[in-house]
């Protein structure tokens, strides 16, 4: 069947299992230690247009997460983040395992407002009884959110800027990093990102690769002994070879970008379609996820033909659901929608 | 000065002091095996008209919170709050510091209102990812809460109708529980407080002790080896003689009732006054806490004279502020209130 | 370079990748519940001739040790292991991270004693104190051990016995059960460790796969929830087919237990080369690695040609190393060593 | 019954209730932020002759060596202890239930020896494995030990030599402290400690108060918003007063020396009727606490007339018991014991 379900449905792009299979038996040493690691990190030193950014590699989302907020966080410090942050909601409290509050702020589709920021951290500070409380001791955001929604860069410069001013570091989820930055609306580079957050990472999983995220330390702040932090939190893999070999084909040729684009192409041809089958949007989303309001009649029969995410329920009789393209959506994908629909 | 700072701006009821004082000499085995804890259990249990209850003595509300939340909680459940509510707010995060998150939820006056609960439960089963998400497994609520507010016994019954009905322990905070029971405007006794609760505890901080706090388990529900897991978040008392002779004494001819009550008169009569004076309230407080709204300009000229605490910003020139009575509160401090105002 | 380095030097075997690249375009839906991880649980459960396992899939050693260990103690419990298992020496804390002690017993040639066991339990009821100790909640085995070594199947009976007698579970580390189940010189079987132990992991990353460990729960006790504690933990992978269609394939055909076996005569053959060079082995090990005593010199001279591990220092001038053989040695590889020595 | 079962089974030492009562009605804010804490702040720096000492009260041992240890080691450390120190041993993996790991070193009755510390760190750093080791972050001794020895203080400036050298702090658990400074055979001052000690506690529990145990950071190194840490860890006793109180009065006229040497003299005495008895000694305590060998039938009967501790088996008919002075034991006591006997 046809998927649309989210955008990890298929396995790795395919240069990147030829790039596997040709390594595969050169004996490397592991942990993060080969070769490939090292080329793909000077790479993405590249990419970012930061030469003395510090990278690693990790497996997944919700671990990077955890990994890089509890590491960076004081221990009386809390990380700030939108109420729909995938921190706050959907990692089964990861970073509260690791000993550390969300401070969960209002959302404006998905994305958090300076002015809001602003207000919390001035009114934090103006509490007499802030002693008791938790302090903010990083803002989170995610690029694209959840929301499949975009900061512009104007905003976050004025996000940056009031982390800076409060000393508190700016932490950029890009596990769909590729589709923001290929959006046809945007105007962030991965070099801004890179110069206005103190670490963010770029995602592997939902762009291309099997698994891995590449975490980058933009202003020589990642913290000592980081790679034993990760180990101590079951985060380090054996195979590191299978990280580095991955981000080093993604990040050669402009791959990431490529691919990322492919997405966007398609997500923007999906918009098409609903469209003119007069669905509507609930609300606009510049990147490879789409989220549209249908009746509960029609998902019923529109899921046995194709695959869609149930997202929320909307009114009695209606739920948004979501779209997603990827690397690996065809244009065969979208004629069978659009039949479908 | 004169002080409604807090409820805990005096030592102990002397009648408490006596007790330690005449028993000072006594040699006594440690960690909470003495006869005055023995004593004071049973004390409860009667109290609560609750011959099953396990009931341990802990030294203050947010180690007792947190123990409690922890103990009770499974691997993969966080605890509901309101949004208000101590465990939320003001104890620097040391529930998530077990490893737990706060699910909080909006309030009214500090309560959590029966129907949010139950929505917010069918909609967490309802949500298809909600495997990824933390599970609801407790409910906290405070009593009186945080803003002096009283839970009627309809509200308990049906909050606690909610809790059996999803499988999940109700647990209540009464660190100021004194003050709710003695209320002239409660149909909520300690009986019904066993009866609904699965866990909930007595304040002895705020209500006339130097520190401590009785645990009672209703439910024969106490988890296994809980005076070890007090001992593992450095919470057990070496000297569990200065918990029970306090409780034993509290316990003691009514003395817990008695002195809430006292602080509920006075309560009352700082109304009096308030209203006297033209002051609006913030809220309706049937309890010892009374928040007003006062001019910033009026409030610096009356901290020259009393105490009392900042709460919240209202407007720009406005600003809640606490005044609270307690077992220790005299005529002569609201007298000399009613001159400085 | 030859590499004896240890078991994870190279890629995947081939049979591996293959299947990856054959099922890489098909849509999947994610975090483990695609038909590959459900057919490779089938087979993982008929492997071990135990119907009721409950199987999951996890991505290296140290998260399933430290997600298996802290969801299955209870809070007041810590995990018993070897002072030389992987627990307690080498995975940064990991256990002590999740909140529970690693109670570290004596070992012989890296295992536990059952006596040992056996007395450390009846003295640790038998201390008065115990109520203030860790309690001995779960028993770590590593088969093989650390140095190679392995348990026989009476020593192993033992410990479980009395982990029944004194209700805890046996938990047994198999990140390299395969080169275990085909040594020569062992008398347990697949089917022996599923009847004796409550949970264990067959390991993929050091037997053949890019990464991988299969959990496997015995007697119907498996947490409830698991996942989402794993998700917690950051350990829940997006792409379960990664993990799924690798332990497919090494469950197909017994490919896991050739590709062991594989190993095991390489080792074999290794050591006949070791012996032949009068090199003093540390210890006498039955399974792919092996320890020798070399000079210091001999050392620097040996690493200009062949990859090894240091393991700890032995005398001022001697060293113990670890040769390590795996399904991707060759007989080029020995006779290279071979010519080296 | 006479007891000598541990150092606190009396309640406080009667100036100090005498103070408590005197101080009771008089209004003060909490959190320790009254004027006796700061005055008994001041008291302790100046018996420290540390001008520039941080000095904050906790209410017990346990609670304190967990948050001490765990504000001050890093994400990656762990702390190095006797085997048979209180954090190894008695807290029920407090310390490793805030996340870190206690690595345990062989002692000498109960204290660590400094060659063999020096020796740990040195394998440490030459073990090529160690960045998958838990770090060395801090060297955590008591004193007097558990075992009632104490370090001289040549051995004190040696092990504060070691730990300069790694950049690792000393902390010293001083919950019985007071028995270490008067001890008749004992060169190490207070000021000594201070001086070699990055932070220690002066405890109050075990000498004459309550509860109640002052810890002392000597190197301006008191971390971050520490109060705000020991919230979160759920151990700042909202009446303050509680523990300023007291250890203003423990530190006033000396009364904190002379109850100790009191216990002391006590102790001689005591262990004179012991040599008299020609009861064996486990080994030479210079302080309060006296272990010595007697029959399990002995123990039996004396146990009728005596309250004293269970320590440890010692042979098949033999068992170590404890006998424990304090500042409240009488010559009565000794005499009923010598009776006893």
């Amino acid at each position: 069947m046809v998927s649309f379900e989210n955008d990890y449905i298929a396995g790795a792009h395919p240069l990147i299992l030829k790039r596997l299979m040709e390594t595969n038996m050169e004996p490397l040493s592991g942990y993060g230690t080969d070769p490939y690691c090292e080329s793909a990190k000077k790479k993405i030193r590249e990419a970012c247009v930061c030469p003395e950014a510090e990278v690693d590699f990790l497996v997944g989302g919700t671990q990077t997460n955890a990994a890089v907020i509890s590491s960076v966080l004081r221990d009386y410090e809390g990380v700030l983040a939108a109420q729909t942050g995938h921190v706050s909601v959907h990692e089964a409290g990861a970073v509260e395992y690791a000993g550390h509050k969300v401070l969960e702020l209002p959302h404006k589709e998905g994305k958090i407002v300076p002015s809001v920021l602003r207000e919390y951290l001035a009114l934090f500070y103006a509490d007499e009884n802030h002693e008791h409380m938790v302090f903010p001791g990083m803002v989170y955001i995610s690029h694209p959110t959840e929301y499949g929604t975009l900061y512009t860069r104007l905003e976050m410069e004025e996000i940056a800027k009031i982390c800076r001013s409060y000393e508190i570091p700016l932490f950029l989820d890009g596990a769909r990093l590729g589709y923001g930055l290929t959006s046809r609306r945007t105007d962030l580079t991965l070099k801004d990102i890179a110069r206005l957050c103190d670490v963010f990472y770029i995602g592997g999983t939902k762009v291309g690769a099997l698994c891995g995220e590449a975490v980058v330390f933009t202003k020589q702040n990642r913290p000592p002994h980081f790679m034993n932090s990760v180990k101590k939190r079951g985060a380090l893999l054996a195979k590191g070879r299978l990280l580095g070999i991955q981000f080093d084909t993604l990040f050669t040729d402009n791959l990431y970008f490529e691919i990322s684009r492919h997405a966007i192409d398609m997500a923007e041809e999906l918009k098409d379609i609903l469209r003119r089958k007069q669905i509507p949007f609930y609300l606009e989303s510049p990147t490879n996820q789409q989220f549209v309001i249908l009746e509960n009649e029609r998902i019923r029969e529109l899921k046995k033909k194709v695959m869609f995410s149930f997202w929320e329920k909307y009114e009695e009789k209606y739920t948004v659901v979501r779209f997603a393209t990827s690397w690996s959506t065809t244009k065969k994908d979208l004629e069978a929608l659009d039949e479908a629909l």
